[in-house]
């Protein structure tokens, strides 16, 4: 027996306003877990909406943070079901860049906009709600839920390995839903199996115990010219991670994984419109471009400032420079390995001046296999949009999968459709569109349904 | 016959705090060019300053600028001295590293402090006040003075070659008097008589239209390491220029002026405890260090600012990236020439996205010869301080000698006693002695006297 659409849709009608209103409440929530700010009120909000639903509720506090991870858990069943979520959210900048304000859910023109909407607070909210509709208009869950909702994703979840490790025993579960599923430039739904891992560190480079006059440049070291040259020494030209022994680590894909990728459906050019650009790297071919974008590890500077950063000329030699370096890691690279390579790397150069601080790291989760919860995300996408989805092996952004699968061996499949390719996660005018918040809503309670009775 | 100095003096003594206030007015306008703040009614307060020492005075407008050029003539006599001043500042940032107000002169343990104080507010207020003194105890003044002060120092003197050009008939003088003068490492009063070029470039890289989710990295060119790589290829790690055919345009220095250079004293290891250093680039020797600094052209990087840079980690390719460029340039490199250089040298590396803007250009003045106004100079020391003055062939920074000496042909001597080597040009905390602010008006009369009767 199927769950009943047309009492759920009922539902979503009626609620409409106060469903788009709640989200709204959670945005409001300046949940940036970059400069500390207002997680832990996050997550007490999450605490009373989960009570409000009926379920078990614990904040678990991790060290040294103001983002305690939120447990709740809630129906009961044969199976249960892990879903992953976060509540923390991007730094707003740049600030300028927003038409509306960014903490303000703004609904214009078939879509809603607002810093967290795609990235991860709507679907957040969307699964939260699709349990009120379906206990209001079915009664009983067909499943256990345990949601583990954490306040830190943003900045590399950094204690969640260890908290995971730790509630092993509590976390057991028969498949987990991901965040992130959504849609494609082709407008079809898109689930993925897996991320690439991630480190994220800064780089320090000081000299002088001031900013000096420029005429001192022909004796005295400048931080920013070191780190530009610590840098090239790193990627070529040609966007190829040099770092020693950098490559030795990268284990490569199998022939069938590299098809599975080449199969994706793939619009370049509605994706280049989309980002605004007009070529890929090294002028690549689509194809090529793709097949990179799904195995390439990356080293990306997110981030540099050195010196007089104002309007109009300043002649100094800056005190000091820093970047901030995101690397998206494939196996079997790992946060530590990366460190100790670009450690090894810019000692061996002479570059022992320059600092490295790691603010994030998490492994990458990329053997994707068959499983229930796979199955039933498959089903209930072909029940609810009519749609066979496209199932990537991985996403190409980096999440803690590693702690809550891989090492937990639970299957997971991130899937969802609040995601679009204009949806500008991390990005000023972050949105999603209106539609796809219900539509994600009957996806869910689909799902529920199928993998409740898998 | 020598001026009355038993006169002179006891003017200092009794109009002592006047002329600090009066300094303080001076210093708290806030007239950073770069950032065209202020810049007018600091040359309107020179005006009025001017016209109660009975001067006259005229304000030249430039174009697209709110920094006039004040002229201000006064005294007659045989002889004519050019006096050059600015009335700009550098920006004050980075603020938070000030003690006490940028912009309120402040006297603590026999130093003033305040933004401007040594680059150039002190000493031009030192000469006009002189003037002031001059006119009290001696009545007329022994030569004729005409004052050229503008307000576009600090980012490069953009109208003042067109500017001299247009003028060049008004601006006759037997002799110039240049800023910046002052005690080096060892205490010794410094002239000099010329100086290095200066061309400043910003470099701007764009690529999508906002800042994109890094785990598009894989694909999508991140300006930050398009300027990173760009400019490792114009400068190598040994602190080399290497844009292509730079290096042929840099004439070299005979061998006596090789000479006087070497024989300049060089206090090392003060100047590295007052930078706060503890090496020089490459491990060079002092007397090499000593010898690049005068004779190096350079490139330097004042600022770099891509992405976020707040606190934290984002996830972002920046849509943009752009550095702020200092070149110090030696004789024959000219801005024009530079500039063509640097879009010849990226244009054949295939970085015809960075896009070049130029803030500021001064031709290179480095061909010191004997005159009546630097031998003023060196006897007014001697008088004054009762010390032989060195005579630095030219100094290590920039300004505009080339259109107000050498195009018109002046000698110029830049002479004075108020910068030492803590005062921190350009820098957070930026002050100079009280004390020498009262001796430099000692040698100030002097150098009148003795010129006037050459």
């Amino acid at each position: 027996m199927s769950y009943d659409k047309a009492a759920f849709d009922a539902y979503i009608e009626a609620n409409r306003k106060r469903f788009l209103k709640e989200l709204g409440e959670l945005i409001a929530i300046e949940s940036v877990a970059a400069d500390k700010r207002d997680t832990r009120p996050a997550a007490q909000w999450l605490k009373g909406r989960f009570e409000k639903l009926g379920a078990i509720v614990t904040l678990y506090e991790l060290p040294d943070s103001e983002s305690p991870v939120v447990m709740a858990e809630i129906g009961d069943g044969d199976k249960t079901l892990m879903i992953y979520d976060h509540y923390d959210v991007q730094p707003e900048t740049p600030i300028e860049l927003w038409d509306t304000p960014p903490f303000e859910l703004v609904e214009r023109d078939g879509l809603l906009y607002g810093r967290g909407v795609v990235d991860n607070k709507g679907e957040l909210m969307v699964r939260i709600q699709t349990i009120e509709n379906w206990l209001v208009t079915h009664g009983e869950l067909p499943l256990k839920i345990r949601f583990v909702v954490e306040g830190e994703e943003e900045i590399g979840s950094l204690h969640l390995d260890h908290w995971a490790e730790e509630h092993r025993d509590i976390l057991k579960a028969d498949g987990c839903l991901w965040e992130g599923g959504g849609r494609d430039e082709n407008d079809r739904i898109s689930m993925a199996e897996g991320c690439k891992g991630i480190a994220y560190f800064e780089l320090h480079v000081e000299n002088a115990a001031y900013d000096l006059h420029s005429s001192l440049a022909p004796m005295v070291g400048n931080p920013a010219w070191r780190l530009v040259w610590a840098l090239a020494s790193m990627k070529d030209e040609q966007d190829n991670i040099i770092i020693d022994g950098y490559q030795d680590h990268v284990r490569g894909f199998s022939e069938s994984l590299m098809q599975r990728i080449d199969q994706l459906p793939f619009n370049a050019e509605r994706m280049k419109e989309n980002l605004g650009i007009t070529d890929w790297i090294n002028g690549m071919t689509n194809a090529q471009a793709h097949r990179r974008h799904f195995t390439e590890p990356t080293m990306t500077i997110s981030g540099f400032e050195s010196g007089y950063t104002g309007v109009g000329t300043k002649t100094i030699v800056p005190a000091k420079a820093w970047c901030k370096l995101d690397f998206r890691l494939v196996p079997d690279l790992t946060p530590d390995l990366v460190e100790e390579l670009v450690r090894n790397h810019l000692d061996k150069r002479g570059f022992t001046d320059i600092k490295i601080v790691r603010l994030a790291g998490e492994h990458p989760a990329m053997d994707p296999h068959d499983s229930d919860v796979k199955q039933a995300a498959i089903d209930a996408c072909k029940e609810t949009f009519g749609e066979e989805p496209l199932i990537s092996p991985w996403f190409t952004g980096s999440g803690p999968l590693y702690p809550l699968s891989v090492m937990l061996d639970i299957p997971v499949i991130s899937a969802g459709a609040t995601w679009h390719p204009k949806a500008r996660a991390h990005a000023p005018n972050e949105n999603i569109f209106v539609k796809d918040y219900f539509d994600s809503m009957r996806f869910t309670a689909a799902l529920f349904d199928i993998f409740g009775r898998s």
